[in-house]
């Protein structure tokens, strides 16, 4: 099975064998109180029905398996004084990692009433899965987690992301079979070919096959042996095997293959990282792997009721139920806890035995205490470079054109350069860096592949700081791995495509969320996106790619975690960028261009409308600091373009209309300050956008969201809101916002409908706009592209 | 490369050799033609600027290799009368599959005007990506698609959805190498395990190795031969090789070994299906796949200004651009389409030569034609149980608890066993059908497992109907192409994880309003989903599984595609579940609940609630048809309890107050009735909600849906709306809505701050409520679940 390594090896001395099964032992009792004991968590006393929690909930299935690999890795760490994180993807199983945290001293740390002792042994099982106690599940309360698992499928991800330029560390991850069958997880094998032993650290995965799922068999459970060994050779790892059925069930067995398998494991791991950084790398190493085969609900009751329990898909959450009211069940939940012998584990005050605890590593190579898993304690400040330097020059509004994604692309750039040696920021992307104009990035680095570099391949390298793999997946996760130990990053995706990550996004606010209250948690790098190649530049590709609902999401989360910003111009955009990179613990998404477009600020004015959030363009509004006929506000770099437009109309058909123009760049500004930290007093906004005047609102994403934003505000009746509305296909760029109704002449004839004043004139330049849109069409399905006019029209100052 | 194969075999006379070739040559001028042709599509004249299109939009890049398939495809389906259909991942690659479509004839007989003649391929080449054209990628458009790839990751999950219960049909799915990349195909290379060849048709998939995405080069071209070939013999496939380099580049070589390939590949197919229908599944089968590596942009310009074409990154979209005014780029093109030879593949009249034409299949056998590619010209009706049969005696409001879902569990029972013949619907999960309460369904069928059954396996088979495959994404996908093939399906899912696939239902409901809109195309059954496990009963996972935004997503759709239902109890989803499975075209979303729950409705009122989608519940109302003082509205199984707890406190508060309960089953009644085609008319729902009462609406997911979904309505302004407000953790069920202020003692607070009449008389009321929120907090953190009178809290009958 292992072919090399000596089935007869028997690396563990007959003392630290029976020590570390009592370890196991001590790990495995301290799970099974957690799901089941409200009170008498030593056993001094005959279990009784009140000793048993009323509601019973966690996972046991997976908790055995989890217990056996801490005790094997606090091993291996001792010997080699190695610097390791535990990444849990099986993360239901939360009474595990307690349990160890709590056996190495490093819980008691981080919640000091919980004490190594029997009262605080008592609070341990009480509180799990408790109310006003921690969640059942791997959670950001659990000391040394960075992935909770509540949501399965991106453990692999984040192991490999928190290895990246850590060449010290070692992430042991486990893989649930279960997991292991979601599509995040099968691509995430694949994160070997991007990651550079001469300056990462190194990733040991733990498949973890125990066969059954809630409520069936796992399907990497369930293919032959030489199946299983090849997929993970195509995966290009080398995988050693620790197998229950191999050793005829016998756990000493067991635990001396478990010690031979992780001795090898890390020796080729040292010795790929000293031959790559005393030799550079030559060629991708094929990196070890443990296979681990137990049972499901591995020592724990064989049969209830005549149904099979260890080993069956029955042992997934809590295998003996009604515990207070059936006393056959409530012995076999004593017997069953007993047979761990408690009595020589704990001693008179409920302390873990000092001979156990000496098994455990010492201060912050526990991996309940590793910084690394609280990233915040590591984080360094990006150097930054000062953004105004890149501004565009903008002499008056409208009078430059410049693509803002590329201008971004400089300052990235500069970012990369300057945090060079601290090799603490990278970008991520599913092969879009270059096509979302970023391409400035490789004049300083390269896209990274640890696979076959060929000769005319181009901006590739081992080790490049581009990550680019066709997985918006495979980008979230490892970003999320990186940041959450401690560094700083980008994500630059297609709009419509981060719907891919919908449910990674809502799992990490979730986490930026809890740990903002949990004290020891310290404050990670914001979560960054650009969201380019958007909705209105999709005339290439048509309806598929056309998508701007992530805002729509993001707004669901918690206002202290998210942002969203829509800058109208490259100047905005790196004003943007910089706050982005400069802020903390958030989840920051700004959608914006990428296509040559019209400048309207320079940086002074860009850098004062984005403090601001949202403000009136006075250069482009005729009424001069009163009170306005009609406020047309934009949101986004194709409405701004399209509402200044319609103003242009506006203003020359009806010289005498007072115009405002007010343009948003912080969608936040729109909710009221009670409801946001970013909202604007209701007095601002009255008086941005009157009480009473009719706003026509040019949006970039799904109209509704600004009503949904703004429905409590005074004037939110004559809200009236443009934006997609889900209308596409191939055309030109104008003719997308056409037939979306949100182009300048669909504006003008939004206005002119609202305004009371103008009844009775309007009848010629309804058929101005008429004749337009039909010369438009006319164009367009003649000549494939939109009409000079509209194409190179720009904003002049009058 | 391929042991089995005669590397000397050459399975292809000289003649038909030459034929076959010629044939790929044409696919591939039409190809190109259609990128960049506006005129002049014969080339007849030499080709100058005027005939080139302005824009020049779609992709080269993959398109040979895909045309290159279709040829032999043709072939082996001329030889075996195969009933085969083409999934393209490389959806991008629309000039392929549009090229073929014509040249095999299906496409003008869908679309007349582009006839098969110069004129007709003058029209084929302008409409390509052209404003009031066809897209360009596979879309809904192009005849024989199922799946349009502009989102990648999922054809092969829908060429195996398509290939279940169908036996006779062989779905060839091409996979392309940056696709293969993707976390749902990386996954869905397993479906393999669920795939039964005694009943279930065949999937060959094609892998395509071009070597380059958009900007780099893709992973699984650039891992060594023998990890390539591990990795699929490692998910369960016998994979063949053809391969440019290996026959040095030369075309005719690589006919011939695609050729022998594809017969070896027919022919192991064909005896694994008469193995099994012969005697039986005894084994799963090891399904033959291909491996094709061609250069991207084959057959294209090699060198461009220098730098290198074909086989390049650089052709993936437009080769030679700017061919407009750049004659030395104009002049590769035309030496580049002239290299295929067009004189000697058409006509005078621009048709396709009469002896090239015959190597296409006829009739339905043409690909383009197969009927199972529009699936709604197969689709039959379900034979339907009555679904009154299942109802629940409810002999007055409250008087019953029930578990909805597993009630519901019964009709999907019986749905099953009346279209077991037929085999035409399947059930769908994520492993949790049990978890669901639809473990009814058990007694009729089984899980699928095409894969080891051990002897103590439950409820699992070579050959059931529930397919459960922890993975959202091909849940999701299977489900797709069963339904796009005319069958019948339901994904059964916990609530939170529903957004794993927010961007797969984005893409369905694009191609359902789409496909509403082409004539040819036949409307399919919906896809229905049942969402449980939702927000409010996660008291045992905490804030990780929590999230009802899914509903939010799916408003963003159009108006005639999707439906969100909250039937609030046991008959109520009984009568929608009818409604849902004999819809069709639609995606309908029904969130219920599964734990014991009080019911409400008998089945009389049950039908008619639903029918109305909305209603006032007579039995809980004090206001006897008048005007009520206020309207307590409920939507959601949870709130509608906690509403009617509400309301039994306040009419015990202050008797005199005239309450009106109104239930909501169906969200799009809210809309106005010109946004939605089950909008609620002004007048009706004035009448239902009044013009000027407090509404306290009482809202299972995000509150702001029903602000966005009523704010035009004439009482907006006194709606106030309780819902989930991302605050949740392991608790108690009634914690959990305390802790969202969506609990009875809370709306009873809402309701009382709004009632003006009331003023001085609340202070004994809220003296109550604070005192039952604290005696509830004090009773959960002591006892760890809800105090008795919360749980067994009754409806009772005045």
């Amino acid at each position: 099975m292992n072919a090399e390594i000596d089935q007869n090896a028997k690396p563990l001395s007959p003392d630290l064998l029976q020590k570390m099964d009592a370890y196991f032992r001590a790990s495995n009792y301290l799970s099974v109180g957690q799901i089941y004991l409200y009170d008498n968590p030593l056993l001094r006393v005959p279990l009784a029905p009140e000793h048993v929690k009323p509601r019973l909930l966690g996972h046991w299935g997976t908790s055995p398996g989890l217990n056996f690999v801490y005790v094997h890795l606090n091993r291996v760490i001792n010997n080699h004084d190695l610097d390791m994180i535990y990444v849990t993807g099986p993360g239901h199983g939360g009474p595990s990692l307690v349990a160890h945290t709590y056996l190495e001293g490093s819980y008691s740390e981080f919640y000091p009433n919980v004490s190594q002792d029997e009262q605080g042994m008592k609070k341990l099982f009480t509180q799990f899965s408790f109310p006003g106690g921690v969640p059942s599940h791997v959670a950001s309360e659990t000391p040394g987690s960075i992935n909770e698992g509540g949501e399965l499928g991106y453990c692999l991800s984040h192991a490999f992301g928190a290895a990246f330029d850590n060449p010290d560390l070692i992430v042991t991850c486990v893989v649930g079979d279960g997991e292991a069958e979601t599509g995040p997880l099968a691509t995430s094998w694949h994160s070997n070919k991007f990651l550079n032993p001469e300056y990462d650290g190194a990733v040991l995965p733990i498949l973890h096959l125990n066969d059954g799922k809630i409520a069936g068999p796992t399907v990497l459970a369930r293919i032959p042996h030489n199946e299983l060994d090849m997929l993970f050779r195509g995966y290009g790892y080398k995988p050693y095997y620790v197998d229950y059925d191999s050793v005829n069930g016998d756990t000493m067995a067991l635990h001396q293959q478990m010690a031979a398998v992780m001795d090898r494991a890390i020796a080729e791991i040292k010795a790929i990282q000293a031959d790559a950084r005393a030799n550079g790398l030559k060629e991708r190493p094929v990196w070890p792997m443990i296979v681990m085969r137990t049972p499901k609900g591995w020592t724990g009751p064989k049969v209830i009721d005549g149904l099979k329990y260890e080993g069956s898909f029955r042992s997934h959450q809590v295998p003996v139920s009604e515990t207070k009211t059936n006393l056959d069940h409530l012995k076999i939940l004593e017997e069953w806890m007993r047979s761990y012998k408690p009595e020589e584990l704990f001693d008179e005050d409920g302390r873990f035995l000092p001979e156990l605890e000496a098994l455990a590593p010492k201060g912050i190579r526990r991996m309940g205490a590793n910084p690394h898993a609280n990233g915040g304690i590591l984080l360094r400040d990006l150097r930054m470079p000062d953004f105004r330097d890149y501004a565009v020059d903008v002499p008056h509004p409208g009078a430059t054109v410049a693509e803002a994604t590329r201008i971004q692309g400089r300052m990235i750039r500069d970012v990369i350069t300057l945090n060079e040696e601290a090799r603490n920021f990278r970008v991520f992307s599913p092969d879009e860096t270059e096509s979302n104009r970023w391409g400035a990035v490789f004049e300083v680095t390269d896209r990274c592949l640890v696979a076959d570099i060929k000769p005319d391949d181009y901006q590739i390298s081992h080790n490049g700081r581009i990550m680019e793999m066709l997985s918006e997946h495979q980008c979230e996760g490892w970003l999320e791995g990186y940041i959450l130990t401690g560094r700083h990053g980008f994500f630059s995706c297609y709009e419509a495509f981060i719907h891919i990550i919908d449910s990674m996004f809502n799992q990490h606010a979730k986490w930026l969320e809890v740990t903002r209250h949990i004290p020891w948690r310290r404050p990670v790098a914001s979560l960054n996106y650009l969201l380019t190649s958007h909705v209105w530049r999709q005339d290439h590709n048509g309806l598929s790619h056309q998508n701007p609902g992530f805002m729509d999401i993001v707004m669901n989360k918690k206002a202290d975690i998210t942002r969203v910003y829509l800058p109208p111009d490259a100047n905005t955009l790196l004003s943007v960028t910089d706050h982005c990179l400069r802020s903390r613990h958030r989840i920051n998404v700004i959608v914006a261009g990428k296509q040559p477009a019209l400048q309207y600020l320079n940086m002074d004015d860009a850098i004062k409308h984005c403090t601001a959030g949202a403000g009136i363009w006075e250069w482009a509004s005729n009424d001069k600091g009163g009170e306005p006929d009609v406020v047309m506000a934009c949101c986004g770099d194709i409405p701004t373009m399209e509402t200044l437009a319609a103003v242009k109309i506006l203003r020359e058909q009806f010289p005498e209309l007072k115009i405002r123009v007010v343009n948003v760049v912080n969608l936040m500004v729109l909710q009221p300050s009670n409801e946001h930290p970013n909202g604007m007093p209701d007095k601002d906004f009255d008086s941005l956008f009157t009480t009473d005047k009719p706003i026509i609102f040019a949006y970039h994403g799904y109209p509704w969201l600004i009503h949904r934003l703004t429905y409590r505000r005074t004037n939110h009746k004559n809200l009236h809101v443009r934006g997609y509305k889900e209308e596409g296909t191939t055309t030109t760029p104008f003719d997308m916002v056409v037939l979306n109704d949100l182009d300048r002449f669909h504006l003008v004839g939004d206005t002119i409908d609202r305004l009371p004043q103008l009844a009775g004139r309007t009848a010629y330049t309804k058929q101005y706009l008429r004749d337009r849109l039909l010369e438009h069409k006319a164009y367009v399905h003649q000549y494939g592209e939109d009409m000079p006019e509209i194409r190179d029209w720009k904003w002049t100052d009058d």
